[in-house]
């Protein structure tokens, strides 16, 4: 018999928990028998005296089985999954799903909300009118087995222990700790039931790491609770110290997704999107990562993974037509030009508040209850390493309303900073 | 603007809070504007991280004016009060309250009720039948002006937002953190409206805080925050480490305090209530401590201070028969003699254990929800110090049920440090 009030004081002195006691606590919080004070104060002990590796695969699992599971054993070796740590501007999901899904791979994936200063995938696909982010298991396994992709909500069936506790650390500031982000992120892979997953572990300040070094401790926990329950497991760490591509918001994103599938931008996310999906199709196959790049690329030159894009969409009950023509995606009636405060180079922008910015403007939530704006964001029109005159027009904001421009501008110029010197350009992809 | 995620991010982080801050979560949660889960978070964020002198006297001035304020303005120099910081078998309230009014002190209090293992003065006081703990203001102040003493529990309108984080304190194992613990009892003794401040700060393993360097820390910050908020405020540090008196449980504790204000029980608990009660009406009279002792005594003798504990109990509605007939008094139906394992020198009673062992036999509450049996409770026959021979009678264990018997044995019996050697003598009162 465990008592709560024991839980948390032994980790409030840093001592290890049981197996028995992380599952209590799982399982009691999952039904409703702890209430969320006593989760918090354990969420914010473990934020602060952390974890042993033991502890958070024990965690993982009991968070993982706190629901349903879904079996996609069916489809043997080519199930696949990807995660992104998230960060601002990461459409890489919306992507990587469809290119990969047009080369063999199975992505069924579910996927998480916004939070804090990022906006969600399943907010992004929310901005297709029609697009259904909750389905049924049964549905959610059909239209993966027929398609080959499908992206849904996390359901409150999934891994519910997570949702739970996800939303309980998005309001107690305990979202920022290592061995609760990897467990919250591995419980629903693990749910989930793809045989590979790739973990985009965004690094930089824009992500919930800050330095490579974070970044590579929170990969290695994932990697570690991934294989402890046989799962193949990849990570990559990338720079997510610029935004990933020009576009921040929810419709906006979708737009830009569409223009990498149809091979009409080849950026920054462009490489990342290629990596990513690469090294899953690589698991999958067994190719080597020279092998499925090149493939990679064929298929969007070739056009079959936009085609797959459609194909999904379609299939989830979203209009296609928003995408064959983008000017029919949600448009913010207010588009404001930003300028330049001064004449130099972009040295540096602070991607979370940038993120910030275009919460402010609509695109993300301050609270779990607020609605989003899914035509409100942010196209940036120079990025780190620019040279920008006075003056110039920098970003383009897109809202709702004017009243929320003058509070999203500050913030976003508080991001900048300027330099008469070209900065030192930092690798995409750090290591793999 | 506050948020209250930001703020818990800060002390999260080890950073001092600004004064707005700390008024913000005081009034937010007193209003219910914020959620339990975040000032949970915040609770464990202290406990684990500190807080400074400045925030802890910000934070008791805001729970102090987070509700009514009583004015004892009226009393001039002769309010005064007295705070216990709790422990096992700790009646000293019952005593010292109207052994002071005996001799001219105004004693109006508000007290606490049983929080862990301990019983609070409120719940040994409702195992007086009639007994009122709950009053309105204006039959506090009527009953403390005609009477000289009134002992109320906290009632939701003083001190709510201690009210509030006690409780919650409570279950997510943040009792113990100085700047908490501090704040939770000046906050309730500003509001109370005292002039002059006695307090109690039991040290040793019945006591929150166990070491006298911790004790000394925790009365160092009373007093620093009392006088900061212009009151007179007086520490003594006082051994804990063996349970004062002999009696443990509600109605047990009532029967032992009359036996102290007759005169009929001069021991550890008799002294120390002495040494209370003389530095309270020092600071109200200006009277050397020296004199004051005289004053008690000879108010014990006379019977004094009886009588007054009488005309209290009467005035809060109390049955003052079961006082002047202590056999009626509620009675448990099994009384079981518990005896020495072995011969030898009780070397060290562990306070705490002997609390839970009472607590199993139902004198203290497990949960918020409990209910008290009045009647449960042990009577040492034997304290640290003493030569037992095996098999001897060393306590006995009161309560309703011979079920709860041998969970309460154990848990005595685990206290309980035998050794060949008498053990050295710790002093009663540390430092004043």
């Amino acid at each position: 018999m465990y008592r709560m009030y024991d839980i948390i004081t032994k980790k409030k002195q840093g001592l290890p928990l049981t197996e028995g006691e992380i599952r209590f606590f799982i399982e009691g919080y999952t039904a409703g028998s702890i209430p969320h004070e006593q989760a918090s104060a354990l969420c914010m002990a473990i934020c602060l005296r952390g974890m042993t590796m033991e502890e958070t695969a024990v965690l993982t699992d009991a968070m993982a089985n706190s629901g349903d599971t879904v079996d996609l054993s069916a489809f043997g070796e080519y199930s696949v999954d990807k995660h992104s740590t998230g960060g601002v501007g990461d459409k890489t999901t919306l992507i990587v799903a469809p290119l990969v899904a047009s080369l063999g791979g199975k992505v069924a994936k579910m996927s998480g909300r916004g939070l804090g200063h990022t906006g969600g995938t399943v907010d992004k696909l929310e901005s297709i009118p029609g697009y259904r982010t909750s389905l049924s298991p049964e549905e959610f396994f059909e239209i993966s087995r027929r398609v080959g992709v499908c992206v849904v909500g996390q359901s409150g069936v999934l891994a519910p222990a997570d949702k739970k506790l996800y939303a309980l650390r998005d309001v107690t500031a305990t979202v920022d700790c290592i061995p609760l982000i990897a467990s919250s992120i591995m419980s629903k892979k693990l749910a989930g039931g793809a045989r590979s997953i790739v973990l985009d572990v965004k690094c930089g300040s824009g992500a919930f790491m800050k330095t490579p070094a974070e970044a590579k401790a929170l990969a290695q926990a994932m990697v570690e609770v991934g294989e402890k329950c046989g799962r193949r497991v990849r990570a990559l760490i990338t720079n997510m110290d610029v935004p990933l591509g020009t576009h921040i918001g929810n419709a906006l994103e979708v737009k830009e997704a569409v223009k990498i599938l149809r091979g009409e931008q080849e950026d920054d996310l462009y490489r990342v999107c290629i990596a990513l999906a690469s090294n899953m199709l690589s698991l999958v196959h067994g190719w080597s990562v020279e092998e499925a790049e090149a493939g990679c690329i064929a298929a969007i030159r070739d056009g079959r993974a936009y085609a797959k894009l459609l194909e999904w969409i379609a299939a989830q009950g979203g209009d296609t037509s928003v995408l064959e023509d983008l000017s029919r995606l949600p448009v913010s009636p207010v588009c404001y030009a930003l300028c330049a405060p001064e004449t130099g180079y972009i040295a540096h922008m602070a991607t979370d508040g940038i993120g910030t910015a275009a919460c402010l403007l609509g695109a993300g939530r301050a609270t779990k209850e607020d609605t989003i704006d899914p035509a409100a964001g942010i196209v940036l029109q120079a990025k780190t390493g620019d040279y920008v005159e006075k003056g110039q027009c920098i970003a383009y904001l897109h809202t709702s309303s004017e009243a929320l421009l003058p509070a999203a501008e500050r913030a976003f110029l508080e991001s900048i900073t300027m330099d008469s010197k070209p900065p030192v350009e930092n690798p995409l992809i750090f290591t793999r």
